[in-house]
């Protein structure tokens, strides 16, 4: 039987927590066990079918697991004992730990769509050589159907007609693609610019069931309408991979994620920890669960879960939610609550919002219009969320609110903020969009 | 006589100083007076002579007074009869006033080298007119110096050469251009991208005279060095302007700056407020008085002194210095203190470094290496400043360390940092530079 001090389960965020344990504990032996053997980054998938042209381009490499001297043994863990900490592999191999991480992650949904078994018929499994026939297959598709306008399905849509002759449907339940993560003017831009770029958006449709024979050949909507398709993308959301703790005996929460606490220890035993998509995760706003899955949270996550192995050192505050995404060349991005989810919460908010090219002058070359909301609590003037759209550097603007909204800074404090201006890197000084938003909102608080 | 509540003397933090007025007290009159016809974005005054091609193309549009009820006055403030709160300008008029704010800015240090006076030598006076025949000017120029390395000689070296068959020589008497600004491994960075766009430097170098009859011809160097001359800019650095606050009877403090307190009230008159460069700044670190002119400093502080003239509502909390700059399609930026900097006042610090391509994967276009380094005290860990080099986004990287440096925020807490990433947009989650620079020196902090 082999040993090891901490034992890991899973992929991206198994490598962060790994990593993190190592630089907490140097001594402590480390084992990885993943029954991927290429591990993708998983936010770059919808990138494989465009962009990146194909998923050898998108691939974790395993040298970081090296450097930190942690072992990476790739096989599935199928049973935990417990009782006498010891994990058993898929090939009959043991390993008896001290403490073990689950960092499973998620997997996605499958919706009970009849023929949603047809072949051309495909859910996002984070597996390399999944991905690799789906990449093979869609070299001859002609029309390609995806269900699901979130930002997977926006985001496939939008690379997988790159560089080729294909036509593009999106099929939304909602009113809105992206209705979910954002307000409804990001919405609508974000929606001109996916018809912008040739793609069909069906929106209030629901899939009924999926056409063909052995393989795809239309979708049937609710409204009788149907599509022809000759390869069909799930894009519906994903659930928690958890199985195998709940086989073990470890207390699931909401949503069947591994019910965590603070310091990301499960409840059920003081030895085992979870982190990422299949570990619980509470709202930084209302201390509520919360259904969000975003690499970020769980690399947040998984560097806390590795710190706290032998004596916690980090207390995780919450998921702020913080995601960006590009949808035909402009970039949208939220951090914490958008109007929608302030109001949904019953928070009394008030919005500013700001506008200004993201270089000064705006004929520096490839200037972008960046579009700023800030949300800010009504009676303490706390920011609340904020949403962003523009050019390149949304991906980091976003991350000043995220800074911003973790030390619960208010308008007037924003309004004080002190921002480097540059004229080929950002808006200039005094139309800095993220300050003149929360000046905005100033004669409206606290009254 | 003219009559006002609020009279702002100044151009570009004026603008910002009666904005924030107007908005905090809607009924009040507010008039601004400057000299200048027109006013440019003074950051962007390098770049008239390259990437934007000419001063029409860099100014700050008054439209911005007139959406905000402001009247603007086009002359200079020459008399400030402060008993009777009577302005008297150029042409005869006089204005009185309740509430006054000097925002007279800065002007250009013009070093007292012999021949300095000659044709074709030019200090950088933020007027229309005169950048406008320096433009003219340089259409013939066939060799360019410039004296001073900082960042206006730097980003002139670098604007200049674009689109022009010239010779441009630096001449920095440091040993290393930029060096008051940035750690010596940026330097150098930023010194390589200087001698790749074909820039000769001339580090360690003292200008003597500058030679030529009425018109320059040429540089002598304090070694002897003769170095051929048909313009010379100047671009040692700026003074402020408080000639009229000082005959006005106002107290100056620190480098002739005015005496200002947290309020951005003068020491000496309490219906006189100051901001911007002419404005006292203390360092958010050590509160002692500093030398840093930066136009995010000047609307920061253009935003507290419109909001208290009539009751205070903003407190100052120091000036962070937060900048970035563009070096042959390279950005380097600065928020807060630079490992020398917090030496230089006595901090026993930590340094944390990590660099990650500014896409995931790595393969994404325009993927550009960004290198992060933060500085943080040992005792207690809180982040003093932080350096990046890289793309476009790190205009924007470097506030997410302004917002975090402003909150106190520690290496633990930057550690479970929240941020949003896109393979387009920032770096993977599991290699975000500033957290992974934080995570490196957990180990050495606290001990």
């Amino acid at each position: 039987m082999k040993e090891t001090d901490v034992l890991i389960l899973g992929g991206l965020s198994g490598i962060t927590a790994g990593i993190s344990c190592r630089r907490h504990y140097p001594d402590k032996k480390v084992v990885v066990v993943r029954k991927e053997g290429t591990i993708l980054i998983p936010c770059g998938i919808p990138y494989i079918y465009g962009t990146v042209g194909g998923p050898q381009f998108n691939v974790i490499p395993d040298g970081l697991l090296e450097s930190n001297q942690i072992e990476l043994i790739k096989d599935e863990a199928v049973v935990v004992d417990r009782e006498n900490k010891i994990v058993t592999l898929k090939d009959g191999e043991t390993i008896k730990y001290e403490k073990l991480v689950f960092a499973t992650g998620s997997m996605p949904i499958v919706p009970p769509i009849p023929g949603v078994e047809k072949k051309n018929v495909y859910a996002i499994w984070k597996d390399f050589d999944y991905l690799s026939k789906v990449y093979d297959e869609m070299i001859n598709v002609k029309d390609l159907v995806i269900i699901g306008g979130g930002f997977i399905g926006v985001e496939f849509a939008d690379e997988c007609r790159k560089g080729r002759d294909i036509n593009v449907t999106v099929v939304e339940a909602l009113p809105q693609c992206l209705q979910m993560a954002l307000d409804d003017e990001f919405c609508a831009e974000a929606q001109e610019k996916l018809i912008e770029a040739g793609i069909n958006l069906l929106v209030d449709s629901k899939a009924q069931s999926i056409l063909g024979d052995e393989k795809v050949t239309g979708v049937l909507l609710a409204d009788g309408t149907e599509i022809k398709a000759d390869m069909v993308i799930l894009g519906i959301g994903a659930k928690p991979n958890t199985e195998l703790a709940k086989q073990s005996g470890i207390e699931l929460g909401f949503n069947n994620t591994i019910r965590v606490d603070a310091h990301m220890r499960t409840y059920t035993d003081p030895d085992i920890f979870a982190c990422g998509d299949c570990a619980e995760k509470h709202s930084f706003f209302t201390g509520r669960p919360v259904n969000t899955m975003l690499a970020s949270i769980a690399t947040a996550e998984a560097r806390i879960a590795g710190a706290n192995l032998y004596s916690p050192v980090h207390r995780n505050c919450g998921a702020i939610s913080v995601f960006s995404t590009v949808v035909n060349g402009r970039a949208f991005a939220v951090a914490g609550l958008t109007e929608r989810q302030a109001k949904q919460i019953g928070m009394n908010v008030v919005i500013g919002k700001a506008e200004s090219p993201d270089t000064h002058p705006g004929g520096m070359p490839n200037s972008t219009l960046t579009k700023v909301k800030l949300v800010f609590g009504k009676e303490n003037g706390v920011l609340l969320g904020g949403s962003i759209s523009g050019g390149k550097s949304v991906g980091e603007m976003i991350n000043v609110l995220s800074a911003c909204i973790m030390h619960h800074m208010t308008a007037d404090e924003i309004v004080m903020f002190q921002m480097g201006t540059h004229p080929a890197l950002t808006s200039s000084p005094i139309a800095y969009p993220i300050v003149n938003a929360a000046c905005k909102t100033v004669p409206f608080l606290h009254k």
